[in-house]
């Protein structure tokens, strides 16, 4: 497989057509047919609005030297880093979050090599080792589709833009090589749906929660709302001149942590084009199925 | 330090007094003076009522080669395992849980050995090696005290008893050596009274959360309410004769998980004698203080 430089890995593209499949064609279709076309190498595309209802998560795979290191990490940062999955050291089979086999199922990687990017390749079979661990952080992507559905405006996604994010002031509890900066997103909020967004927003533990700071950008280290240091400037909801910045921990947090912590061999999702996983996002864990909840030769 | 064998872990001793402080003494303490008793092994005694207001939690020390595969084991089963803090690997300092010294600051220990218990101490200072790592997680204290200030009966705790616990049939999701069926306990709630018990108890998610399973006993395996696995049989709220029994996940789980696993060397805090943590039982995340919110360099 030959690694193949994205020009802009945050550009929104809409994946391969000419001998695959289209993100309108896969619009509606179920998480089976995503899946299957994403695996088969049909769609590279960014996920967004896929097989809504599926959580979906940002991909980070580490060797096992960095692995208990990493989800520390995860564990003492919760709000930048939910941690929805983990896979069993060496095992590409992500089973808490169904169907999930991590070396094909998301549309694009990144590959970073002590630190930095090594390339975009659109599946890892054969970069795969027995030493791997996968871990699944969950996305902005699930309370944003609960906001919209509550009647709260968008515009980004309206816009076809990508959300506004920063470098914030408020730093990462560490955990061995792994530190740095929270990276917030923002979205402008009407300021008589404040208090909904973050009601709303709260009941997503595994997709960043309640927000981390409403108002004063300059309270958490924010100069300018109008230069984000990723994504495209904000948009304020139509006709709304008070719109009150509202922000979320963002999953680049851990994609910095990553790059600066420079583990030899670190292999990321594409950012826009994430994991689908079967987990139904508004379960209360993210785990797919429930366990055995009776024994037939017990109790009788 | 010598290892000395407990006749019953299970027991709620008042702890000694002779040559240390009693629990009447420290009831009203507040946690600096508790901790402080503790880890002069003036108290070794239950912990339940002390330092209000303050997680208290279970404790699991081990080597780092198993230490991986037990918090994907708590990643995977968060209602009977609920992480709220790990030490770096060889740091005896559980420094997101506040000013605590896991070697001295659990009031009694238990040592296992391949998975069989050879002692219980007051002290591991002597037994730490630079290889453990120390686990902290949730438990049932917390959500009992907010449901009893929510005026929900919990006669175990009037009675000065100990909650009945039973195996269940419910699998817990396994990792590496670890897994298991998930132990239960149960609590007799007035029939209008358990939605509150549940919405109340769904709120503490470091704490096991909302319950695993309310009503019929048979459909999750227990034959026999009278005849608990652990502790006391249950006691009814007074005047209740169609009280229902609601369970929560509990963290005799994760015990019984390590004490399968056998491995090497395992140390749990001594049943009922918990860590009890600065951390603020009511805070949305269980970690003491909070990040920097400002950088006063930045955004001028």
């Amino acid at each position: 497989m030959a690694e193949t430089h994205s020009p802009d890995a945050h550009t929104s593209d809409q994946g391969r057509t000419a001998a695959g499949d289209s993100y309108d064609s896969l619009k509606a279709a179920p998480v089976q047919r995503v899946r299957a076309a994403i695996r088969k190498r049909r769609f590279n595309g960014q996920t967004a609005g896929l097989a809504p209802g599926r959580l979906q998560a940002n991909i980070a795979i580490l060797p096992a030297s960095h692995a208990l290191d990493f989800m520390r990490y995860c564990q003492r940062n919760p709000k930048p880093c939910p941690l929805v999955a983990v896979t069993d050291t060496g095992d590409p089979m992500m089973r808490t979050a169904g169907d999930v086999d991590i070396r094909t199922d998301v549309p694009s990687y990144n590959i970073y090599r002590d630190g930095a990017l090594a390339g975009t390749v659109d599946g890892i079979t054969d970069l795969w080792r027995d030493d791997f661990v996968a871990f699944a952080l969950g996305c902005s992507f699930t309370f944003e589709r609960a906001l919209q559905e509550a009647g709260i405006a968008m515009p980004h996604i309206a816009a076809n833009a990508t959300v506004a994010m920063y470098r914030s002031s408020i730093e990462t509890r560490k955990a061995g090589p792994f530190g740095g900066g929270t990276v917030v997103s923002m979205r402008l909020i009407a300021p008589d749906r404040v208090d909904d967004a973050i009601r709303i927003s709260a009941a997503y533990p595994w997709a960043h929660g309640a927000p981390v700071h409403v108002g004063d950008p300059q309270a958490i280290g924010i100069a300018d709302l109008a230069a984000p240091d990723w994504g495209d400037p904000p948009i304020a909801p139509a006709g709304i001149d008070d719109a009150v910045p509202v922000f979320w921990a963002c999953g680049v947090t851990p994609q910095n942590a990553l790059r600066l912590a420079r583990p030899p061999i670190c292999i990321t999702h594409t950012p826009g084009r994430m994991l689908i996983t079967d987990v139904d996002e508004r379960a209360d864990q993210p785990f797919v199925g429930v366990p055995a909840q009776s024994n037939p030769t017990k109790g009788d």
